[in-house]
């Protein structure tokens, strides 16, 4: 879905002359080549790889790590490698610890904010990346150049490139997005199945990314584990608060938690997509 | 909002020959009349139901049962008061034991599951009860007729209509609705303002009722304070389950975990409006 949207962007956008996809199965292959988010299509990574100039990495997190060092063995020199993984110290420690300083290749860490519950390249979406935040990683081993270029890529797709380190990545997504699907998943597993025929569009939701794909996001999970601790620590205050106040029936304190929570969320609306 | 949106469904389906609005407000009657959600509009709430067959009561939560009584007091023989509060138990308790048998209006509760974080007639759709659930309540005390008449009126909005007792409504709710909304006012109170720069479209979604108002779901939360402990806990088990599975990396039962709520949310994805 993720690396599907890539391709469409940069096809529609011409940031490529040829985008070439390297898949696991024929299906896949078949479906990326019919929603024409692809130039060409291979099962060979070697084949994939060996000319390109960038190369994205759009993996389940779990596997990026080792795809990116097959790319990078076949990869041609000062070829640039991203990816696409939603957390990134696990991944870029991984890759930076093996890749070695005599590899042809450059990695840099990406993260493109985007994306939805659903799966799959059938649900991939040409505007996907627009306006969407895209967070890249620097580290003491990250080539200048290679980020400036990685940085040139996302933004020639539209979205809003940020620069932070791998491990503050970690911590802002742990709050932005690993939080609020923990928060859902926790949501849509708590409420009994037999009173959902009474679920209206806040329900809907609040619950919608705990339709997204469950290996995929333990994976993130795991791998983030640590900042999440932390974020989960921090919503589990706010609630508890919340839910004391209600049950004591203190109306003041009910009304202040929820204005300072309202008044942080009415400012995103004014960036609404 | 909800007045609006049942005012613009009246007229648009012709459910009434006539609908009368009471404000209190002659700022929120201009609105109403130059959105055309009523036919007439009063701050008088004698002048505005004395002639009604219907009564529908849409003000916040904590004014419904003196408003329903007020109403009743001026009702003509006959008529039926209903009203729009998400709490059933405290309202239907406190107008039950003061309307009184002699009474000449016959009260039942109504909650039509429909809205969003949105306040005011300006924010009013008439198709916002289309398709969604109205639950109207039975006690001993309801009459028969007029349950039915209830009943008719709202499915002939379009809403999906239930019967259940007050405290069957006020368990339903606290996890379909009251739960998701202390979830996303928990969710967007908790993540520091700094980092919401990167917030997309999950956390978007999973807090948009965070910009809810603030004072009336402190009403509905405090009159329903019961069964939303029991619902909050509920969550706050399946929340802990998963940070936990997270935290001591055991990947197994976070799929699982996140599987059996996905399972739970996707069926829901059937009626997606």
């Amino acid at each position: 879905m993720i690396g599907g949207s890539i391709g469409l962007a940069v096809r529609k956008r011409k940031v490529a002359g040829e985008v070439i996809g390297v898949f696991r199965r024929p299906s896949t292959m078949r479906k990326a080549l019919k929603a024409r988010a692809v130039s060409r299509g291979t099962l060979d990574i070697k084949e994939g790889v060996r000319r390109a100039d960038l190369i994205v990495i759009a993996t389940p997190v779990g596997l990026i790590p080792e795809t990116v060092l097959r790319a990078a063995r076949f990869a041609k020199k000062g070829a640039i490698i991203t990816d696409a993984g939603s957390t990134k110290a696990w991944i870029v420690e991984k890759v930076e610890k093996k890749i070695g300083t005599s590899a042809s290749a450059h990695f840099v860490g990406s993260h493109p904010m985007a994306g939805s519950e659903q799966a799959g390249v059938e649900s991939a979406r040409v505007d996907l990346l627009n306006g969407s935040p895209c967070i890249i990683t620097k580290t003491a081993k990250t080539d200048r150049l290679a980020l400036k270029k990685v940085s040139r890529f996302w933004s020639a797709l539209g979205a809003k490139v940020k620069i932070m380190s791998p491990k503050e990545h970690d911590r802002s997504v742990s709050l932005v997005s690993h939080l609020p699907h923990i928060v859902a998943f926790a949501l849509a597993g708590a409420v009994p199945a037999g009173e959902l025929e009474c679920a209206a569009e806040g329900f809907r939701d609040t619950t919608r990314i705990a339709s997204s794909d469950p290996g995929l996001w333990a994976d993130i999970f795991t791998t983030n584990r640590k900042e999440i601790a932390k974020a989960a620590k921090l919503f589990d205050l706010y609630y508890r608060d919340i839910v004391k106040a209600i049950k004591s029936s203190r109306r003041a304190d009910v009304v202040r938690l929820l204005a300072k929570a309202k008044s942080k969320r009415d400012k995103l609306a004014y960036g609404e997509k």
